[in-house]
């Protein structure tokens, strides 16, 4: 199992924390917005509005706010202070200062494999979001570039690896989505690891179980290292 | 000069119609806020605010909403009603709608092109507005991809030319902005031409002449098609 030309690492709550920081700014928001509806109607409205942006605003910070500040209106049924909306861009604001918190066994997994393999950030977020977030992890130093996809799409692995101009089977992916990381690698003939995250997003859930030649799934990113 | 390995695009303006949207739907912005200052004070409030956002949005259309709604709190000191918001969040989404208008000569540059080198493009826009201009304009399969940059300074310029691996004197750049698509390009060895557009935005101005061997401004993108 050397024959691999690439591997390429999802970032959020794969290399560090994330999924929990949107989390935090959700709950925000949710006392934000508490005089208007209970928590889960208001968390129910904020994630129909951020899944109706998709296609128009794709992923990442600023399409979570404008998604925010889309859905407090509609939650106030438009009689929310302006002074609330300006808290949520506040929010967004802080969401992208956030210290860079590496989960456990990352730097060690990077060190082990560079110079062995080109290593690469495949992404699906924001492209200054995420280097903002490389350059202060100090990881940057690992990988030959990033790639940010505008989605993870079969078609958008198959794109990567036609940019990458590589086999399919010369690519190798780790990230913490079964949906996003595994499932459409899997399908164009790639290998994939899936290194679960305590928290999932609801968009990213899938409800069967993984199972395939190309496929594995470790508790810790540096297991990767007694397989690969 | 034929030892071009690359050659590289701008997109907004260099392919297709993007300020002209962008001044439109700050056209729109200034009438909605007419009642609390004049046209050129708004416009101004509103420059600042993205110029000071920049560093966290970057570029494209979802920092310029949230930058108008930003601006529309400090211009109306927090009385702006929500539902003027909501509009600015409209005029957002209208400019992600706009149609594609291509420039004059970029399909018959890009045929003449085509196969003879390989073309990106190469943009600091957000990804997803890019892909969708790219697929609308039926221009996608003249490139090999798009190259997303979160600016255009020359270290962004050498990054580029990282990776894809290829010698400075080996990219050409064409795009509409002395300061973003020529004058980094020609700092790190590459060779750029220049097609004025327009309309430039204030941030994208020089206030001074651009002589070099590697460089030519030419007044149509075809003309590049004589000297290349």
């Amino acid at each position: 199992m050397t024959d691999f030309k690439i591997i390429a690492f999802d970032a959020d709550d794969t290399l560090f924390v994330n999924e929990t920081y949107f989390a935090e700014a959700e709950e925000k928001f949710c006392a934000l917005m508490s005089d208007y509806h209970s928590k889960q109607s208001i968390s129910q409205e904020l994630f129909k509005t951020q899944i109706n942006n998709l296609p128009t605003y794709g992923y990442g910070i600023k399409g979570y706010i404008l998604s925010m500040i889309e859905a407090a209106m509609v939650i106030s049924n438009n009689t929310i202070p302006v002074e609330a909306i300006s808290k949520i861009i506040q929010f967004g604001k802080e969401l992208a200062e956030k210290p860079i918190e590496l989960l456990e066994g990352v730097e060690q997994t990077l060190e082990a494999l560079y110079g062995k393999y080109k290593l690469v950030v495949a992404t699906k977020g924001d492209l200054l979001d995420q280097r903002r977030k490389l350059h202060k992890s100090g990881l940057g130093k690992y990988f030959h570039h990033i790639e940010v996809m505008s989605d993870k799409q079969e078609i958008d692995y198959l794109d990567l690896i036609k940019r990458l101009d590589i086999k399919p089977s010369e690519f190798f992916m780790i990230g913490n989505s079964l949906k996003s990381d595994v499932l459409p690698v899997l399908a164009i003939g790639g290998h994939a690891v899936h290194i679960p995250f305590h928290t999932t997003w609801a968009h990213e859930k899938i409800d069967h179980k993984v199972e395939h030649p190309n496929f594995r799934s470790h508790f810790k990113i540096s297991d990767v290292l007694n397989t690969i």
